[in-house]
């Protein structure tokens, strides 16, 4: 049974690659899960989009980068100024490498004389294997890239969620308040009389936990498709075309086609194309590669909200 | 006699205050003179302004920060990062108090491995009175302004331009090639005879020299006013109106206004409104305001291209 549509989506802030365009923001991505906000990847314009989508700054409370370069880091230096102005109060975590904490950190305290938040670094590991959140029912983990410079990616597990309870079966056994919660979690009922029920008899399957992982940048690589196995929603680097699969290489980054072989070998659900190379305007070919490959695809788009669970867009900010 | 309209004109490529919103880019102007481009303030987005309105890269020599707050300031990671993967070449000069000069560079260090440019950081004296540009036949200048924390405005003044030769006179004095130059300049002509023919009988008075002076951000103070005397274009700051005028000067703010007072006391040419708060969305009634002190009041706006000796807006970019 599939997630409510609002319940855990991916909201896409910007999908360029290295250069800003007029028809591109550089990487960022909003995860939104009941009403909690986590950022990927942080690029200029970051913070304007958040206004533009409708993104509560005051519900932020992850941010993870990726890597070092500046098309996923340069909107933080103002969102994270905004975000003192606005008085928003709680706790935010910047995930990232050590350099980048060091040198931002330091920007803050030049910019921001005050700020009313709590503003911690929590530093990443470039070979990844950490658990940065454990929590409210989500789990998220990082993961080796490949790219030309340390990178890692990110995967964002919903933890089982309960089983559903048959009333009329748990009114038939006449079993407890007191013992549904076990049931919800996977325990068989004993009946006064010693008699077994299985949970199967009591209880549907629970809900879906969906998955999301995200992979920008690197090169295709079997080893991401391992890392990402069974996703449902999988975010992989598209920067290139057929016709620049040498490029790609040689620059650490992956061609659409090299995204979808990902995709299919992880077994995801959707495959979510971005991170383009400013020569492509109009991404259909891109979309049209990957196909060959795998089927699900959708071409990310500023201001796309997408259902994690279904890979399907709910709604396009025009 | 006024300038060619394109020879010197002020490029606006934002026009909010602290927070960018959908309706308005941080600050950020470029001054255009004979092709070649100088920034001032550089906040966030302003590479993606400067693609929009067509301001090359690779003319941008100089770049003026007029204080270390974040929204003068953002766009600076993203532009010179964009600069090195446009391998610009040539020579860039950021103009920058030492604080904002430090963290700045440091960053640059870890995010952009190599510079296919020459990039050079001037120290800014809080209390102004510097040159920070000399040549070309301009010349730019610092003054204090009286913000929060140090600030300092820009002023840009043509220097005096060549006198107009009267063809005809020369060739009824017999003025040789060789002397005209020093015409050109203002000399007198004396004849093989030894008559003295005065400047005035051989040639006409030079094109205007233009002038632009930026003043963001600051209260309104008689002590700028004589700073920017007789510029034809000023930029000041009018991040309210009168009904927030404590506002303004707990915060080391200007009201639109204000501005027009000190755009009076200049005996500026034009006066160009700015750094809008937030909450104006329409800004006509700052326009108003500021008409009761001073006639001529342009608002700002993002694309406009003003040309500067005139106070004129020659195109606006929607």
């Amino acid at each position: 049974m599939p997630n409510q549509p609002s319940d855990f989506t991916l909201n896409i802030l910007g999908c360029g690659s290295a250069v800003p365009t007029s028809f591109h923001n550089p990487s960022c991505q909003v995860v939104e899960r009941r009403g909690s906000l986590m950022m990927i990847d942080c690029g200029e314009g970051a913070q304007v989009m958040m206004r533009r989508m409708k993104l509560k700054f005051n519900r932020l409370r992850h941010i993870f980068i990726s890597h070092l370069h500046g098309d996923h880091v340069f909107g933080l230096p103002g969102l994270l100024s905004t975000l003192a102005l606005n008085d928003t109060g709680g706790k935010l975590t910047v995930h990232i490498f050590e350099r980048g904490a060091d040198v931002l950190s330091r920007l803050i305290r030049v910019f921001c004389h005050e700020l009313p938040y709590t503003l911690e670094w929590n530093i990443l590991e470039p070979h990844g294997g950490q658990t940065l959140v454990e929590s409210g029912g989500m789990r998220v983990t990082t993961f080796p890239l490949y790219h030309r410079e340390p990178c890692v990616g990110f995967r964002f597990d919903e933890a089982p969620k309960p089983r559903h309870l048959l009333r009329d079966m748990l009114d038939f056994y006449n079993v407890p308040v007191a013992r549904r919660q076990a049931l919800r979690e996977g325990a068989d009922f004993v009946t006064p009389e010693g008699l077994v029920i299985p949970n199967s008899r009591l209880t549907t399957a629970p809900d879906h936990s969906a998955s999301y992982a995200y992979c920008s940048d690197t090169m295709a690589d079997d080893r991401v498709a391992d890392s990402v196995a069974g996703v449902d929603l999988l975010y992989h680097e598209s920067t290139y075309g057929d016709e620049l699969s040498r490029d790609a290489i040689a620059r650490g980054h992956s061609t659409a086609r090299g995204a979808a072989t990902v995709a299919a070998r992880a077994g995801a659900g959707t495959l979510l194309l971005g991170h383009y190379s400013k020569r492509y305007r109009d991404v259909d070919s891109l979309v049209a590669e990957a196909q060959e490959v795998f089927p699900r695809v959708i071409a990310s788009t500023e201001g796309q909200v997408i259902d994690i669970a279904t890979g399907t867009v709910l709604t396009v900010l025009r």
